[in-house]
This record gives C-alpha cells, structure tokens and sequence, in this order.
C-alpha cells in the first residue's frame, strides 16, 4: 500500500521555513506579554466534552467539534478554544493568587470546512487577567495587543481596535425599545452585519424585529453611532452606568493615545460568555475580511467550578489569520523568510578526516556558532552545493592538510573571500 | 452542575511555574539542535490512522492510541510518535533537498496507564537526519545529544549513552545459531532484559530457545558482551561487514571523546523500525528507569509514500522523562524555578492616576523592561502585596504628586532603598 505524502484536510503541517515565519509571530506575541507581566501556561489538548459543552455555544461543540469516547469510556474533546481550560486552571487555584495575568499559545480543533485563513489545526494566542473587575485590566489587555501591533511595525492606517460593551448595548438595545424575548436574536443578528450588505442586513434585521419599522431603525442607528457625544445616543442613554463605563473607558484609551481603539457598537461577538466590554482587531485594508482577534470580559466562567465568581478579560488571537495579514502587507521580514539555518558549513574531505572535522565542529559550536557538518559522506562538490543552497556564509574544507597543520582554509561563501588560520583565528575572524 | 477541577487523568497540564521549567528544558533542546544546523518543523497532532498502522507496531496503535473516526468519517489517529509524519514530510520534498537535518517538540498521544514519568499527553523531542547513509549521520547526532547533556550541565558520571546495532545483533544472534524463525523473539526477550532480574531473564530466554541451554548460553554471552575487543566476540563477528561497521562507529566515538557513549549489545530498542545503529540514553543513577532518549537508524520508512528508499537516523526523547531525571539530580536552576515575571511593578494610587501611570509603563516597557501594571484598582497596599509576592525587585507608586511633579519614587523591594527622579533617571538607574 502506498500511502498519501499529504496531511489531511485542514491540518496544521510546517516544513522549517513556513515553520521560521510561524515562530516569528509566536515569539513576538511572547515577548510583548512577558513585557507586561504575563506568564505563559499550557493546558491539555483532549478535555472532558462537558467542559466546553458548558459554556462554548451550541454549533462549537455539536457541529464543529472533534469528540469521541476515549478507551476509558469518556466522552472528550479536542479543544476548540482555550478559555475554559483556563477557567478551570484558575479556579483550581482558589483565590489567593488572584488577579493573574497569564497567556497561551494552544493548538486547537475546529471541524470546519477549510479556507484562506480558516483550518482545522490552528494555534491559537490566548492571553487574559482573571481576578479583576477594574476596568484597568481590559486597558492592560488592550495595551498589550497595541505593543504586538507596535512590534510588528504595523502602520495604523492598516487596522484597529474596535470596541464595544454587551451590557451597554443591553442596555441601549432595551432603552430602544427591544423587548427581552428577542434581545439575544437581535445580538446575533448584529453579530451578523459584517456578513451581508447594508440592505440586506436591514431587511433581515426587520424580520427579528417582527416588522417593527421604528425599532428597527433605532437599532440601526444605534448600531451606527460612531462617536460617544452623538446627542441622540447621549440622549437614550440618560444616567445608564453601562454607558459611563463605556465613556470611561473610551476617556483611558484616548488618554493612552491608543487611536487605533474605535468605539464600534455593532462589535458584540458571538461567543456566549462576554458580559462587559468586548473588541475585535480587524484589518481595515480589507484583504483579510475575519477579524484577527477577539475579546472581552466574561463574568462567570469560573464559577462553573462551584467557585464564587470570578470575572475575567481576555483575548484570543488565530497566528495563522494573524500571519496571512502580515503576509499581505510584506511585514514579515526578508531576514525571517530567507533564514540561513548555519553560520558555518564543515566539509569533510575523506573518511579519515570525519573524526578532525567533528572535533573543530565541536569547538565552533562551544563558541556559540551554529555549525552544519557534512553528514553525507559525498564528493567535496556535493557538500558545497549544499552549503550555498544553505545560504551559510562560511564553509571550512577538512582534508589531511589541515589535521596536520592544524591551519583551516575558511571561505567566505557571499564574496569569495579566503581566510586561512589555527582554530582561534578562525574564531576571532567569525566574531 | 458543578465540573471538575482537574484535567483527565494523564494529561498535561502546566501553571506558570510548572511551565517556565518546561521552557527551561525544551529550550536547551531546541538551542542544541540549531547550534547543528538542524531546523525546526511541525506536523498535525490528527493523522490518518494507516499512517500509524503501517509501520509503528501492532501494539501502540491497537492497544495504546487514541483514534477515532472524525465528521468526515476518516479513520484518525492522535499521533503517537513523530517519526512516520517526519517520514511523510520528507516524502513530499523528493530527492533534492537531501540530507535534511530536523528537528521538533511535538506533544504525542499514548493511552497508557500514568505513572511517574509516563502521562498520556506528552512532548517528545525528535532530531532526525534524512537521506544520509553514511555513519556520520549517526555520529552527528550522537553530538548533538552529547551537546544537549553538556548544556544541562549533566555530569558524565549520572548517564550513559548506551548503543548497539541491529544489523550487527541479527548477524551475531545468527552466529550464534539463533534461527530465523524465532530471531525476532530473541530481539524481542533481548529488548526486555531491563525489566527483569538476571535470573528470570535467562529463564524467560531458555522458554524462547525452546530449551535449548547451549543456545541461551551464547545469546547472554553476547549481550553481557562490554568491549569489542572481546576474544570471543571477535572470533563469532570474523569478517562480518555488520561487526566491521560496529568497531568503525566506536572509533568514531572514542576519536571525538564522546566517553559517556558505551557499546551495549543488549540494546535493541522495541519499535520494528529500526535497522541499523541503535541507541539510548539512561539514567545510571537508577532514579529513573526509564530510558531518557532512544533512537537509531531506519532505512525503509519514507518508502512507505512509493518514494525510493531513502535512509534516516534519529531519536525521540522524552521532555517530561528528562525534567524528572535533571530535577533528581538539583539540574534546573534555581533562577528558573523561582522566576519573577516582571523586572518593575507600577503601583496606581487612584483612578485617577490610571493614565498617568501607563504612560508610564508603556514606556518603560519600550525600554524593554517586564513591567507589572496593577489591574485590581485596589488599594496602594494590596498592591505593594501582589509586587512582592510575585518577587519583584523595583517599585514605582504613580499618584497625584508623581503626575504633577513628574519625579516618581521607584522603592528596590530587595534591600529596600528608595530613588527619586524623572522617567530618565529611572531607566538609567535601572540599567
């Protein structure tokens, strides 16, 4: 039988270069959380089924999940998201060490049909603070997800940070006149809008609203506010403290000179758990059409451990749909696509010569060079073919002449330079 | 209902503290294996079942795995190992990419009962050189692992590199007069010495040569076998191209002072893969009795995908077996398990102090400090509390009196001394 070279449909497969480019976002996502304070933590890939049937929404776990019964007889599942094992992690804890600031760079599982951006496999950055209802850790979250943009030198003009807040569009959406029977499929048709063209979305919008003109377009104004001082919605929302969290919060980010963050009432997302503030990153160059990330607060996660509440504000980030946008807008760097993977290539002449070979390989390494020794045992020619298919800069021959004179000839691969040297001349000549 | 705290038995799960020590490992790992020129790749957790079943033995995929059949009704695998998904990969690239030099930290599934050192969920580390049939291949990664022990400051005197060949012990086995029809059992009670006092290992031998006493003397002799100088053993290997490959590597080894790597006939290694050198890395301590690491050469795998044989040497190593073995012997440093997250703490007196204080930080953090922001919006001494706590050695208190002034106080939480002074004076000071 012969088996297929192909992984299956939607599976996450890294040969080293695409590998180099996924580890160049990965480590950027790092570096910016750890310079603010978070810890890195990992969780199991295969969960019990109840965890995410709990709190994840319908579709995720009936339709777009990888369950199945494992040999002991439990159902699980290969996680599609990381924030209830996170929740349980935390409450497991108990509440001593709380706030924590803590993130994650989890593979995930989504059975969906795979396209640009979207896969079945996909890591997935998640970073959030569990243990504080000030509105200072959605701005630490917001500040950390400005510092990765900053870090991948990505101009403004090409993305934001809109925003919102589910409990003042409750709000607002009730003060319009939404009675509370269908105010969750009005929040889903929102989370919709994106989706269909204005009209479109107007007309399926009237029929959640059961033909209800007026409220209708209220709620498409509402929708539309662009700006915290539009005297209508000042109006509509007299004395709402959900609407002075909202100005508040707004204030701090200006404060912060975060313009990138866009007050955006029509972002409430779709995951169940949000209960305050939520944002999206979105590419508003509209190449990549899903928004890169998404966020909020969620309240009640951890309280499904038979723990008191604790709330929590976080995001989680696609590095796939991530990298793809920095794709399109040439912000990965040549120096990460074209990767060398050595310093210094070691060619080995003969046979006898391998033991001397592997013995100033050692000594290049100790010296923190990243050294390829030939492992082919081919004709000289072949070895350097590929060293220069490598890209490696220097290539060093070992042959009779250099064990006994212990004199290496070094060639600079770029200019074709020779240097001839001990060892430690070689080394100084490397630094 | 209330869900549990705990992960499923077997899983992997890692706070921040359990994780940094992880960290701590794999990255001694993959520093190693780029120092060699070896580059990094990933491939799917999810693979088709046939992928496992064609090669990796009868036991691990019928007994020991996790499948199941997916939305798509494919018959899936969890992988369990690494190697046939490296084969495939290598596969796909055809010939001329030859010898590549690989490495990766893939988490592999096994449903095994958990014990010490043995979960269900696990990363496995894996170096591979592909298309190389020269013994250099094997020698180069032999470095590798030498060079990793090196790194974790392992003494010689708790390990050993134990190796052997197959080819050498199929030839021997036949010399001594093992027949065909049960070689593969004789592999198989060889491979299972370890787990059995000598006494009932030679017994259980006896069964498998059918009684034949002569027989079984002459298989112990072989693999209580400690030099290759051995009279006997070179009388038995005379002219043996198998034996003559044997000498050729120890030479190789002894050349490069490679002393921790120790001729082993009794070392088989269980996966039917392997055809050539093998070899493990153990615990002379007897903490752990496990072995470490095993690997060794295997000609037939990418076959398998109808591509022309092409040979392949490697090994997998245990990253949760290594921590457990360099924890028994005080090799993780206490600067990795007692890490502080943040080089700074910013303390915020008031709500009004928010803005003023992540201006702060934001700019500390460009500076490329890890700086700490509070996000509880309680009070001064709570926060003073979380600073300490997490082991924090510089403090910064932003209120009213910071702002107007723009001179801060920054307190050094280790010898407790105060400095005054603008942001400048802070960041000269902290450097």
């Amino acid at each position: 039988m012969t088996l297929s070279t192909k992984p299956l449909s939607g599976m996450r497969q890294r040969l080293p270069n695409e590998f180099n480019i996924e580890k160049y976002v990965t480590e950027i996502l790092s570096l910016s959380s750890v310079q603010a304070g978070f810890q890195e933590y990992d969780g199991p890939v295969i969960e019990p089924l109840a965890l995410f049937a709990a709190k994840s929404g319908g579709e995720l776990v009936g339709r777009q999940s990888y369950c199945f019964t494992d040999r002991g007889k439990r159902e699980v599942i290969l996680r599609p998201e990381m924030t209830p094992s996170l929740a349980r992690m935390v409450a497991a804890q108990g509440e001593l060490q709380l706030p924590v600031r803590w993130f994650s760079m989890p593979l995930c599982y989504r059975y969906e049909r795979p396209q640009r951006g979207r896969v079945r496999e996909f890591l997935q950055f998640n970073l959030d603070i569990l243990g504080s209802e000030s509105l200072s850790a959605e701005l630490e979250v917001i500040m950390v997800l400005q510092e990765i943009m900053n870090s991948f030198k990505a101009p403004s003009s090409i993305y934001k940070i809109g925003w919102s807040s589910r409990r003042f569009m409750s709000d607002a959406l009730s003060r319009c006149g939404v009675h509370i029977e269908i105010a969750q499929e009005v929040f889903s048709a929102i989370d919709k809008r994106d989706k269909m063209t204005e009209e479109k979305w107007a007309n399926f919008l009237l029929g959640v609203c059961k033909g209800d003109s007026v409220l209708t377009g209220k709620v498409v104004s509402l929708v539309s506010v662009e700006s915290l001082s539009d005297p209508w919605l000042v109006s509509l929302m007299a004395e709402s403290s959900a609407f002075e969290e909202v100005v508040k919060f707004n204030n701090l980010l200006l404060g912060l000179g975060i313009t990138s963050a866009v007050f955006s009432p029509a972002i409430v997302r779709g995951l169940d758990y949000y209960t305050g503030i939520v944002f999206e990153l979105m590419d508003t160059g509209g190449q990549n059409n899903r928004s890169l990330c998404g966020g909020g607060r969620y309240d009640n996660l951890v309280g499904l451990f038979g723990n008191k509440k604790i709330s929590g504000v976080g995001f989680g980030l696609g590095v796939l749909t991530l990298t793809l946008f920095l794709e399109t807008y040439g912000l990965i760097p040549n120096s990460v696509k074209k990767a060398s993977p050595a310093d210094v290539y070691v060619a080995v002449a003969s046979k006898d010569a391998v033991i001397s070979a592997g013995l100033l390989v050692t000594s290049l390494r100790s010296h923190g060079y990243r050294v390829m020794m030939d492992v082919s045992g081919k004709k000289l020619g072949k070895q350097y073919k590929e060293a220069s298919r490598y890209g490696i800069s220097y290539l060093i021959t070992v042959d009779f002449e250099e064990i006994d004179t212990g004199k290496y000839k070094m060639k600079n691969l770029l200019d074709g330079s020779v240097f001839t040297g001990s060892l430690d001349d070689l080394i100084g000549r490397l630094e």
